[in-house]
This record gives C-alpha cells, structure tokens and sequence, in this order.
C-alpha cells in the first residue's frame, strides 16, 4: 500500500509494535445471534478496546473467502491479489521445508496407477504414518535429478511437498495430475520455453517415482502439481525498516513470516510457549507477528464453544503480552471462520489497535458489533500496518 | 471488481440471489429531521433488517450523482467509469428499442429552423402525441441509407431515439447541435477516420428528415447527438455464471438488465405485475434484479408523501417476494433521488441484505440512520454482488 511514497515516508525508532493474530477469528452471527468473539468473556482484549481503537478489516476484498496465504499477505501489508502465493510454496511451508528464491515447489500426491491409468488420484487416502515411510523410501533414491537437488516431506494422508532447488527453474509447467480418475498419467509440459527443464526434471521424477513405488499397492506412483517459485516480495527490513520475529507454533506461518522477511525460530505448540519466546526476544526486533492457530482450527470444526474458549485463553494470557508494553499492540485476525459455516469466509474481521496515540472511541467490547462502531471503520487489511506505523512514530510527514 | 481474479474464484450452485432495487430510494434528511425511507411504515423491511446485516453504498463515488445507466451498472457490479453507456444508447433503451452489437444509436429533438437558423432546439416543446405522428411520418420515408437500416422511436415530448443498423458504423462523430439558437445547422463529423460512414450517414438523416418536415411547425428539423454503440461489457453467465433474468415496468430498465446479458421479458405497469412474472419465472433463473421505478419519480417531482408511499406499498408486498425463500435478498436503490432536491444526487444509498450466512448487525429497522451503523459499512455499489455471490457459496477461497 501506498508502495511509491513510503520510502520517502518511513523511519525508524525504537518503539515496538506487536500484531497478535488468531487465525480466523472474525465469526458471522448463530442461531443465537452471537459470534464466537461477542460469546467470549474477554475482561482483558474488552479493556483494550475500550482504551484503543477499534474497526472492521477485509483481508483481500468484498465478498473473497481468504486462504491462508491472502489472508497473511494482507495483514503483514502487501496486496494479497498482487502478491500470490503459489500452492507448492504454502504446501512446503506447511510441511516445514525452507523454499529460497529460484527453487521450485511442488504438491504432491501419492496415487494409484493400474494398466497404465490412474485409477485413484489419493492412493486410497493412506495414511499419514504409510505417507511418512514411502517418502523416506523416494528420499534415498530420489537425491538429485541433472545439477537438480531433490527435497521431499510428507503431508498428511496422501500428500507431500517437493522441493527442486539449483539454476534455470521455472513455474511455467503444467499440472501433471490427469484430473480425473480413468486416464492415463499425463506428463509435464513446459508452458513458456524457460520452462523446459523443470518439466524435464518434473517428469524424471515422476519416472523414478514409480520406479521406486512399483512394488507398493495402492501408493504406486505420484502426481505433482501446483509448481510454484517464491513470489519476489519487498522483505520487511526495507519496505518498513523494521526487524521483524514471527512467532508460530505452525509451519506455514512461519513460512509466510519469512517470505516477508521475518525471522522465524521453530517454537512449541502452546501460547505459553510462544509468550515465552516473545520475551526472551524482545530486545531483539521491533515487529513481532505472534500467531494463533486454533481458532481457525475450531471454526473450521464447527465447533463454537472450542472457538469461545481459545479466544478466552488468549485472553487470560493477554496480561503476559501486556506486560511487555508494547508501544502499538494490534489484534485482529487473517480472515473470519465462522463456525456456522465450518471453513473459511468472506465476513468483516474484528479489529483493535492500541497505541501511544489511538482514539478511545465508543466500542465498550472487542467484537464483530461493536468494532463495526469504531473509529478505524472498515478498512483493507493492507492499511493496519500504516496504522501501526504511524501510531508508533514511524511515518514522517507527507509532503510540505 | 476483481476481474483478475473472479474467473479462477467463480462457481455455480442452485442457489437463488435475489436484487431488489427502488429506483432513488436514498434521501437526506427533510426540515423534519427524516428522509422518506426513515418516514415510511416499514415493518416487514424492518424486520429484514433485523435479521440481516445492512450498510450505505455509493454508486459511482463520492459526490458523484449518477444517471440511471450509471446507477444500474454499479448494482450489477461493474465500475460505472470503467463501463460507460453512451447517451444513444440509454435514449433507445429508454423508449424499448433493441440495441445490437455493431449498432449506433442516437438521440434526437425535433427543432425550429428559420432562414437557415436553429431558432429553437425543442421546437417549442412540442407535446408527446406530435411527436409520435412526426415519428411516424420519417419512419415512413426514411428506411434505409445506403446499406443501412433506420429504425426511429419517438419519446417524451420533442424527443425521439434513432438506431442505425449496418456495418461499419462508429460513435466517433460529433454532435449535430449547434448547441445555442441563433446558429445554422451543424452538420455530423467524422472525429475518426472509420466514423466517416456514420457522420455520411447522420448528415443525410437529418437532410431527409428536414425534407420530409419542410412544412411542419414549429418542429421541421432534427439535431442528433449522443452517438453510441453497445459497450463490450461482460455478460452475467460469463462473469458470474449466473442465469439472470431482469424484471422491470420501465423499458430504460429492461435495456440495462439486458446489456449485461439478464433475459428480460416484457412485463405490466405494477408491483404486482412484477412479482407475477417473478414467481413465474422462479425456477429458470438464478439471478433476479426487480426494479420498481415510482421511488424515484416521486423524489424527482419533490413529491414526499409520495416516496413514502411506494416504499410503504413495496414493503407491504414483501412478503410475497420472501415466500419464494431466495437464498440471498438484498433491497436497495441505484442512487438516491431526495424529494427536498427534486433530482438524482450523491448521497449514499441504504442496503440490506439478507442470506444464510448475513451477520445479524444491530440496524434496528431499514433508513439511513440505521444502515450507517450496520456491519457492511460504506461500501462501492460493485462489492454488493460480490457479498451476494459470496453469502450464497458461488465464491471459492482465493489463494490456499
């Protein structure tokens, strides 16, 4: 947002600025007439509004239902439509895998072939523990393919990410996943002439894939698809002049943190741990994103009381961040999950800023209603950064 | 909106959307305090309103009063500045006549000429019923020019629309008005090279025409201006796969409904007329846009009592629309027509949606007031399809 004046605008001081996300916070009314957020008893997060500011944001635009990738882009500043996120680099990131600029990443699915045709793109779903051996199985075989190198991970159930790394790749390949059951495999093709060694080495692995499955039933061969290189995204240290730590117990959050340019220590699964890594780093950067999962994970489960009840955990703990004074501390989430709809949604994210110099507006509670009320308005998720920016003293004047 | 990214997000159900527009709804506020939505009785909207969320939208943008073709074109959700219907055009909609592809349309006045001057260019407002004879009268003489059709519809007092059908016809030609009386003829010119044809063209109607009147008065010449042909606007099924079917009295209506690829059948004067072909047509459709057109001709005769009283009429008949159970039903206007200005004006338009996944936002009833504190917030008049398409899970999730 506002790319071409922000070089001349931003600066630098000591203040640090914090932004808590849980993961698909935003809700849509029950049957009850509530959200998961207005059935919290949240004494702590209701403070702060009543202190700060608070608004409604929208992750990528009227009516778009975010995935992860959008829905962090926005939030960390960047325009979610201009900067996409391929698929193979959210699924090495989920599973883990460092993807540098000029690698290739890659989904990948194990499945079944028989009598030269595909006859079940998920090999039968098998299981995770199954996925897990059979990728240790291509990992020793599969090193390097040409001046290529070969990482591999296992997903869950059937998946797997892959991850070409060495010179001349591309992501102009087309999928090599035939899409229906009943036909044969169907080859990589190269879709711009730059492209014709990564689908050469695509399909070199593919063979030596099957080559390597041939004894197995029903995971006898791969599909890849997805292809992806990492998108070339200014890094937070020079679009905003800030040291930046992402904190989050989950793989693919630390993947999009770092795809901005934040550092990302591997972290435990609870909120205590990662209180317990924002302290320790505290004096080390100025931004910090600290990322809660479940949430999302609740929402997505259909589960409103789970939901209600992370949001009051993340309240309890509120004080601990508190504590820390953060000079800005916004918290907010990627998109809305609401449980009525177990997934994802295109709804108004609740938002709360409290800064040195936030208005205290008339929200008396953080929630969907009441930020709907607030002095921030409705707001594209691209904008919160500025807001933090300029609360914290790091914008200077535009213009005379 | 978002057009980069609609096609890979765009899906089909068999879900039924459902827009109802009153034509100028929006008000401001009267020497009273209210605006005429916020002086109708309306219990069942107001019980809408209460169960679903509502917000103001503008409809080409701030300040800006739009035409009816602007007006209609935001609620269809396409940038009204992106997207523009030449005045020919609205003119030849306006009176029911068919615009095609590669047609030029025209808007005409009837005019004195007196010793080779404009004396008056409305030809001393001659009444409707003239008009039509005068219609009839070139209709007979002038078929064809050239390789080109002539059709001519006559309109409201000294107007009438013609629509030049036949290849290699252009809208680059300039006015044929001299714009002040006191002037001689100002004959058609190509603003092109490919729009020499149209301004030939042009320029023999208007010698034809002044043939054929030469002993009429006052009406014995015509100026033609407001050249158009058919924006290339994408249409619904393409853009949003949606069959949409347009349900409108007035045939300005029909030809914006048609424009952007809604059936649109003829249909009687009434509200109930309107609602028989909707229930008719109920299961072959997954879009409908009703318009009722009075709201708006009462604001513009600065008539109150009586924009309150087709509020209060339409909302009486409410009911029947909500038997049919759309899966989304969202009441708004295209523009604001205040009876205290007697005109179109800028003023942002009350919206109340309601679908299955709405948030129930605290709008206590449908005005204005109300709408300003409701969750969708001040939005474009595009994003209303977009929230429509997204309520109704015609949306996919954008990015994993």
């Amino acid at each position: 947002m506002y790319e071409e004046i922000l070089p001349q605008i931003i600066t630098t001081n000591d203040t640090k600025l914090l932004l808590l996300v849980l993961d698909g916070l935003g809700g849509t009314t029950n049957e009850n007439g509530v959200t998961e957020l207005e059935a919290a008893n949240t004494p702590n997060m209701d403070a702060l509004a009543r202190a700060g500011s608070c608004g409604l944001h929208r992750p990528v635009g009227y009516g778009i239902t975010p995935g992860s990738g959008p829905g962090h882009l926005g939030l960390f500043g960047y325009n979610p439509i201009k900067y996409q996120t391929g698929r193979g680099i959210l699924e090495a990131f989920g599973v883990g895998m460092q993807v540098n600029p000029g690698d290739l990443a890659v989904r990948g699915n194990f499945a079944t072939l028989k009598d030269d045709l595909i006859v079940d793109r998920r090999a039968g779903r098998i299981p995770t523990e199954l996925c897990r051996k059979l990728v240790a199985k291509l990992r020793e075989h599969i090193k390097q393919i040409e001046d290529v190198t070969v990482d591999i991970e296992a997903g869950k159930d059937y998946r797997f990410a892959v991850v070409f790394r060495g010179p001349d790749l591309s992501d102009k390949v087309s999928d090599a996943d035939p899409q229906i059951v009943g036909k044969p495999p169907k080859p990589a093709e190269p879709l711009a002439p730059e492209a014709e060694k990564s689908a050469r080495i695509v399909n070199k692995f593919i063979q030596m894939a099957t080559e390597i499955l041939a004894d197995e039933h029903p995971a006898n061969t791969v599909l890849l698809r997805g292809y992806a290189t990492l998108p070339d995204i200014p890094k937070y240290e020079e679009k905003y002049k800030l040291r930046a730590l992402g904190i989050a117990s989950y793989p693919m959050y630390r993947g999009l943190a770092k795809l901005v340019g934040m550092d990302t220590p591997p972290v435990g699964e609870t909120i205590d741990d990662e209180i317990a890594l924002l302290r320790e780093k505290w004096n080390d950067y100025d931004f910090f994103f600290v990322h809660i999962k479940k949430s999302d994970s609740y929402g997505e489960d259909g589960n409103f009381e789970g939901k209600v009840k992370i949001i009051e955990e993340v309240d309890a703990q509120l004080p601990q961040i508190l504590d820390l004074a953060p000079d800005v501390i916004v918290i907010t989430g990627d998109h809305a999950t609401p449980s009525v709809l177990r997934a994802h949604s295109w709804h108004p994210v609740p938002l709360l800023m409290k800064g040195r110099y936030t208005f205290a507006d008339d929200a008396r509670k953080f929630s969907e209603r009441e930020c709907a009320k607030g002095i921030l308005g409705h707001i594209p998720a691209e904008a919160i950064i500025m807001l933090m920016l300029a609360d914290a003293g790091r914008l200077l004047k535009f213009g005379a």
